[in-house]
């Protein structure tokens, strides 16, 4: 998203501030990838943090230690999941989009990025990923800010492999990036993030640079 | 909003939590008060704190020792008001919108009262409590909630003259409760919203039952 932000909607490093946010999560290691390519492209990084105890007790396999276990599903499976995920944190991105907001608006950004993407809004997995919900953020957004700041989302109709292919055409650093649930030293390759990063990078006949601590076969 | 919950809508008070939330208010003594309502009619308390990092900076003559000065003016200045208004803290409503959302699904809870009302949306004084704001932030809770969250805002077409009539006809213990932005001993009388206050007692031809640290003369 970042790579869109620069080469495609042509903002300079300068002017964007690239946000990470703790809250709770079991793979704060994100939060590390997030600043190295942050300063690969030059652009400033911060960090806040959230009360854990909202999402606390919520029984999201990715806070904490993990509430409950996370879950080892096929790619097919995880498409077909229905009911709530349970990687699913308790009305996350609406506390992660107003938090950002409210930062856009005390440094006087007129726009807040935000990455979620279609594969993230199959078969209701994350209801607040969802076009519905976008749209309705973004309304909220626009109107509780005396219309100064708009919720941006260039990903909203991408497939993982969508993203993956545009990253490999505007040469993102996918070394420096974390998808990971698990939070490892290396990523696990079996929580349902590694499986579909994994898958989209095999539909656009790539390896993905990072490492895994599973083999993985790039041919199958 | 909560003799309504309790008297109008029938709501057990043991199936009410009340959330009061820290985010950097000058008027923190709210807390109190909102603590002795939830008492007097049987409830459970809870409060949690933002990060009140999110709204440091932002201007507003509400959060901190006052960033900037409480603005001291008439009914009608209140009324007219256009632009940013300085008590307006950045976003802050999606902010505890969003955190009440978290708490409602961690502890089960079908819905969110939010006390909004017709007064705080007039003149676009605070964009975050008009009738668009409240449509589209309840819409992302409901879809960002798997559907198992709703946005009630009971208050939202009342003005606070009617919140005040209300009251008096529910035998609400205004005594116990707190408006003023100040935070000090007694309500200030100056600041907008005990102007507003005073303002809803007197068209009701009634007497707010609070101390005020300045002379008000009911019978004008």
């Amino acid at each position: 998203m970042l790579a869109i932000a620069i080469k495609e909607h042509k903002l300079e490093p300068s002017e964007i501030m690239c946000l990470s946010i703790l809250y709770g999560q079991k793979h704060h290691r994100e939060l590390e990838a997030a600043k190295a390519v942050a300063d690969y492209y030059g652009c400033e990084s911060h960090v806040i943090e959230l009360n854990h105890d909202l999402f606390t007790g919520g029984g999201s396999a990715i806070i904490g230690e993990g509430e409950v276990d996370m879950p080892h599903l096929t790619y097919k499976e995880i498409a077909e999941g229905e009911g709530v995920s349970p990687t699913y944190v308790p009305f996350r991105n609406g506390n992660l989009l107003s938090a950002a907001t409210a930062i856009a608006l005390v440094g006087g950004a007129d726009s807040v990025y935000f990455g979620a993407h279609a594969e993230d809004a199959r078969g209701w997995a994350y209801p607040d990923c969802t076009p519905e919900f976008i749209g309705a953020m973004a309304n909220a957004i626009y109107v509780g800010s005396y219309h100064k700041v708009r919720l941006l989302t260039p990903l909203e109709w991408m497939m993982k492999s969508d993203i993956a292919r545009k990253g490999l055409d505007l040469d993102v650093p996918f070394e420096l990036t974390w998808s990971c649930y698990e939070g490892g030293q290396f990523a696990c390759g079996e929580c349902p993030t590694c499986i579909e990063r994994i898958e989209a990078f095999k539909v656009n006949l790539a390896e993905d640079p990072i490492e895994y601590a599973v083999a993985v076969d790039w041919d199958s």
